[in-house]
């Protein structure tokens, strides 16, 4: 198999087979994500599996009524983790400075690296993914339900499991805008968002049978226009990351 | 080639033989790396090319003196960028409301995603990587060197090149702490740090031929002990990132 094609053939998948993994692949699945690099070796990323049919329930109702939270063969939560670190802190005799904008950043950024190495290993073994970024439409109830202590963030969900659907790939901005060459120079960018919306129309159009007459700066208006979770600093102050 | 094989060898180059990369691999790499998926389509992320020899010479000091990055074939800055999104907001006929917490989380996210891509893409081709965090040592600077807008922020560095050396698989925490069944039960985690830091004992012991006799909490308790670059606060809300 080449990497580059399996990496651009990604798609989310949100309808699953009830074809079970087993445990031993799930866990050749995680090393493999926690293979990837970590910043000075930190290890900021815990992920917390999820079998249990209530919480997962639980979860799917409160990331918006995304029922293949329920029904993908194994859930996960990833979670962004100082916690751990400053154990060690405490075990080698030293103290944990909380509320780091830095350590919060490496921690975020580890867990990310993990959790994609984790999906391309998932999607090498031919199943499929979706990440839940609406968890964090109610952080604190995931706090609850998953009894994550201070300094842990659940940051995305992951559902993985035998796709039992074959969407289209979702077109991606040009690397004439996301890829730059010395400096960000964006000279050309209104030219390449404008080609990359009528594709997008043409996505759309074609995914919804003509339904759905829509750009992606229409999206970004409609995602960015607004203080969207505006309850997430005060969480992560709650949490102890109080970006100082 | 097993993936996951792939994945599990992973180790961090930080000596390059002079080989070029050409053009088109470049577009593969980053291609890929861009396909990875994407929090609500943002594609928060912008990677920026360093060729210019005097500015990577500028990066490599500042970032604590890593002549990789002069060295590499490839040398690239990955960015967290809601300016285009921003830009895209206002072709909409929208406005873009800035320093939102959760929005500079999905944009973070969202490059580490896509950079992890790009490295197994080019890990893939046999091409060795290294993340160059230390590029966080003076944001400013970099911001000034790369020229960067508002709502952009240069997460990571990434050297790419063709590897001239052969390191050893630095040790990860066992599954054991990492991955959790549940909750974040943390009863058996000591035990399992304690384990692990016998471990990177030996990695320590061997890497250096005993002189370095260290672990890994001991390294936590240096790194999080103190407030690791205590600019990025003012930093983030000098670029429009207010947390808020």
């Amino acid at each position: 198999m080449d990497v580059i094609d399996l990496l651009m053939r990604h798609r989310s998948i949100r309808k699953f087979t009830d074809e079970p993994i087993d445990d031993a692949t799930i866990d050749r699945i995680i090393g493999a994500g926690f293979a990837a690099a970590t910043s000075s070796n930190l290890q900021g990323a815990t992920v917390i599996r999820v079998r249990d049919a209530e919480t997962r329930a639980a979860i799917a109702e409160l990331a918006g009524g995304q029922t293949y939270v329920e029904t993908a063969a194994a859930f996960f939560v990833w979670c962004a983790d100082l916690y751990r670190s400053a154990m060690a802190c405490d075990m080698a005799g030293g103290t944990f400075e909380p509320g780091v904008t830095e350590h919060f950043l490496i921690a975020t950024v580890d867990c990310a690296l993990a959790a994609q190495n984790a999906v391309v290993a998932a999607e090498s073994l031919g199943l499929g993914i979706c990440y839940i970024g609406g968890i964090r439409n109610d952080p604190a109830t995931m706090t609850e339900l998953l009894d994550l202590p201070e300094q842990v963030v659940p940051l995305f969900g992951l559902c993985i499991g035998h796709p039992d659907q074959d969407p289209a790939l979702k077109p991606r901005l040009p690397l004439s805008v996301t890829l730059k060459d010395e400096t960000y120079d964006d000279s050309s960018d209104r030219e390449g968002i404008a080609e990359y919306d009528e594709q997008m129309r043409g996505y759309y159009l074609e995914r919804t049978g003509g339904k759905l007459d829509r750009v992606w700066s229409a999206d970004m208006s409609a995602l960015l226009g607004k203080e969207s979770r505006p309850h997430m600093r005060s969480y992560l102050d709650g949490q102890g990351f109080s970006f100082r």
